[in-house]
């Protein structure tokens, strides 16, 4: 096809050949719209401030490609984990697409490398690889579509550096992590249960967890240890959102 | 094409006749995959047992369908609102997302009719039409893919039930919202700016929503006005997400 000869041509003349290239090792392809991709490493740090006040830099990419990357992994361990419940599928996502996973990932890929921002915003700004990776996800999303888009990321990003086994096997009693992690703050921790809902065959058990006495999360199942459990992971999920527990 | 003069046959045969009619209203196609369908609408409270003991309801299908529903509408809006920030982006589809939306529009395209649960879950489980609103978005994902799933929320939904204009002008001053809700519930409201970030060009201002003494948000901006709307906008959003505002 032509286009598979004109396009290293066009790479070579570019004056952004090495983002081509570091593109094309990273995630196997040529970019196509060149420009959205440039937009994606350009830290707030480094906006551009246009004629009418506006001022441009990966913020909205960032947002689009969370938003993306969230669908996307959402699919795949639906897929993956056919027998699992929402409650488990939830808990893998937040720990494939934490704050600390994306920012390990970015210097992994080497997405960091690439990154335009002031010198001190690394300090200051602890997110931004991750968030520039993100952001790089709202590119490609955008040059190439959606079924490109997760291809790229199950083939290049899941398959090759998580391994969903161990994923998955790392702390799923999320009980046992909340126990651990009130013990060593030295926070109060109880477990109540509550009430119940439904009757017979759909009776359920509600537990709340509760830290220094503020209730942090509700449970529901049909035994009080599945309430429990569903109690502490959205603990958990509160307490990661708020960075509290990462 | 053959299969257009089969499908209305094969619908006409099918024990699910009433299903695929009403789908067909609701979104202008005919379903492949019924049995997606058919578990998309079904609530926990009528969760069938599988002999491994597993039970089987909509809420995996509704865990993929609020995933692949904050994709779509993120890029809708993204692609709608060329000039605004990633804040705006994000306070527009925490609206258009919010469970009280979300059972509303449940409501107004007929699909709270076509849930199988039992009697009394109206009662208990507050969201459970929104619930399946979400699980059949992931049913359409599964049977249709993205593309088409995005076309269907976009043309059927967002366009017909959403005027983003309305939705844009409704209360988009946060910080006017926050003290009204205050005010409201006689909570004591505070916004303190914390300090500056970066230098020169790049300064921001860091503020804080403290309510009730405890911080909700903290918001960064080249403005302390801007960062007092951006501090403002998360409180909401935790608010929102604790479901203490909806």
């Amino acid at each position: 096809m032509p286009f598979e000869i004109i396009r290293p041509i066009r790479v070579f003349l570019s004056e952004d050949k090495q983002l081509f290239v570091a593109l094309k090792n990273i995630f196997g392809y040529y970019p196509g719209n060149i420009f959205l991709y440039k937009l994606a490493f350009r830290h707030k740090s480094q906006a551009i401030e246009l004629s009418n006040g506006n001022r441009i830099s990966n913020e909205r990419l960032e947002y689009l490609g969370d938003a993306i990357l969230s669908a996307i992994v959402a699919d795949h361990l639906f897929k993956m984990f056919p027998y699992k419940d929402e409650g488990f599928l939830t808990e893998m996502r937040s720990r494939i697409v934490s704050r600390a996973q994306l920012n390990k990932l970015s210097e992994k890929l080497g997405i960091d490398t690439l990154i335009l921002a002031n010198n001190e915003s690394n300090n200051v700004f602890r997110s931004m690889k991750g968030d520039a990776f993100e952001a790089l996800i709202g590119a490609i999303y955008l040059d190439k579509g959606y079924n490109f888009t997760r291809r790229v990321i199950i083939e290049k990003v899941i398959n090759q550096h998580f391994d969903l086994q161990d994923l998955e096997n790392n702390d799923t009693n999320y009980k046992s992590r909340i126990i651990e992690w009130a013990q060593r703050e030295k926070r109060s921790l109880e477990f109540v249960t509550l009430n119940e809902v439904g009757h017979g065959y759909n009776k359920q058990y509600v537990v709340d967890v509760m830290v220094d006495k503020i209730s942090l999360g509700k449970g529901r199942d049909y035994s009080i240890k599945g309430a429990e459990q569903d109690a502490a992971m959205k603990a958990l999920l509160h307490l990661e959102a708020e960075k509290i527990v990462t």
